[in-house]
């Protein structure tokens, strides 16, 4: 039975505490989502056979504020064979410890989430966070670890207070811990998130890390904790705010396009969903939650000159410092 | 001046018959499908830059029978760099001369559709039959060369006779030059346009080849020719029969997350998609002209047992013999 309390407990694992924390974050944030809402959140646990672990994914669609919405939490663990290893070490320079058939024994945890609301006024967002460790095979001592994940957002609108509501929440709370973090993410968020077909980011950004074993693990899981905190706070106001303001049809259709780059960046870039549909094993439901409902794709589409639509690209295709 | 004649007439290259083929073939083709809509073709013709030629789009969006269509042709010639040819070496076998430096001197000529009707008894469509070349950089010699292409049929909801017709145009066709060719073309194409993490095909199936230089390449091309007019004749027939039958919102809804998982194929799986978006000074818009208007994603779906819906689903995920 894991419980909220062995999240700060240093007796327990950094894995068990982490494991607590996306339990619980899980329900924290599907209750303050569905509370602007008047439809619940639908749970599925899963699981991914042989013993190797599984999660959780709670889904609300067609509700009255969201069009479709996922929080998913994974727990899983086993061999990486040889192959997925050598496919991850060119992201992940921490990766060293293998068995001797190239193996890699590991355990990975975390919450990834992504909201669709469907007035075009209120952006979408995504937030994942995540643990990773690797175990020596004889002693199950951890050999390798590292934290990541972030938060942005990707609106069809652009309210210059949104963005800077969300990224100075996300700055507050980061400074809290160091000042350097917000600055190295929020390029990091841009560099991320950029669909390099297009020239274009998929959206205005926030944080973005990787790799993360740069301070003691559990001060890091205090940083992560906080800023599962901070996405609510960044995020849940500026849904209530946008989320029953009138819209036309043209500003939807406009909301649909920007939902196909969104996709563009989900199935051709994102290393999280490549990897995810390469694994044999892996629940292809609980990753693709990510997709929107509904998108559209208009051939050669360009915004009007001096157009919202365009002030919005404009910003995607050269990033701003929000605050 | 390209003219229809020369693609008969043996004086010219192979790669002028060719260039000529397509760009009767887009006139044809296209004359074919506007005769079943309201709508008209919009023309976009585009040129790579520095000499490296160019093509042709031409695009028909929400017509009264067709939502989304594109019929493209290009004709380009260049410089292959060294990474771009190690990558294509993986997929064809007959690309081995290469200069000094690694790099390989070629022409790529071809043409490309995708077809998506509004009704979701009409089936959405794809063909595309290309020549590739590489030359000696010193005398412009022809070093390797192939021909590569297919048609596929993605019906939402499956009609046998649609089927048999579809596969029975192309196999007679391909059986007037050697009978062994639709049997083969047929399973590669089920195998190529498979969704692996779906564990289901993308349509009914068609024929797909690809590396074909296994006869003389004037012969090749007249049965590129027979079969781009077996396009025709497969497909429009069938867009006639389907694009008035009544439908439910239901049903609409249903082709909505069959488009989606065109997206999916077309995005994470389709090799020249892939290769057309790393591709530098490639036309985006051209690439992405295959994608639907409008597809939607829905979290876990299944059909009904012993509906329509999971009629076409148990087709997909084990192909028939058709003819």
């Amino acid at each position: 039975m894991v419980t909220y309390e062995q999240v700060h407990d240093p007796s327990f694992s950094i894995r068990e505490r982490m494991e607590a924390l996306v339990r619980q974050k899980q329900k924290e944030i599907t209750t303050a989502l569905a509370a602007v809402d008047t439809v619940g959140f639908h749970t599925d646990t899963w699981e991914r056979g042989n013993g190797g672990g599984g999660g959780q994914s709670m889904v609300l669609q067609n509700g009255t504020t969201f069009e479709k919405g996922g929080v998913n939490i994974s727990i899983v663990h086993g061999k990486l064979p040889a192959a997925a290893v050598s496919r991850m070490k060119a992201d992940h320079r921490n990766l060293k410890a293998a068995a001797d058939d190239g193996s890699v024994n590991f355990f990975a945890c975390g919450l990834s989430l992504v909201i669709h609301p469907i007035n075009p006024h209120a952006p979408t967002t995504h937030a994942n966070y995540r643990y990773f460790e690797t175990t020596d095979p004889e002693t199950n001592e951890v050999q390798a670890w590292w934290f990541g994940g972030g938060a942005d957002l990707t609106p069809s609108y652009l309210y210059e207070e949104d963005a800077k509501h969300f990224h100075q929440v996300h700055k507050d709370t980061l400074d809290k811990y160091d000042k350097e973090l917000y600055p190295k993410y929020k390029k990091w968020c841009d560099e991320y998130f950029f669909i390099k077909h297009r020239g274009e980011t998929r959206g205005i950004g926030g944080v973005f890390f990787d790799d993360f074993d740069s301070k003691p693990a559990d001060e890091i899981l205090h940083i992560v904790e906080s800023s599962f905190d901070a996405f609510v706070e960044a995020y849940v106001p500026i849904v209530k705010k946008r989320k029953d303001l009138p819209y036309t049809p043209e500003q939807k259709n406009w909301q649909q396009i920007r939902r196909g780059r969104y996709v563009e960046f989900n199935l051709v870039l994102d290393r999280g969903t490549q990897f995810g549909l390469q694994t044999p094993g892996s629940r292809v439901e609980s990753i693709l939650m990510s997709l929107p409902a509904t998108a559209s794709w208009a051939y050669d589409h360009h915004p009007e000159e001096g157009s919202e639509e365009e002030k919005l690209l404009k910003v995607l295709q050269s990033p701003i410092e929000w605050v």
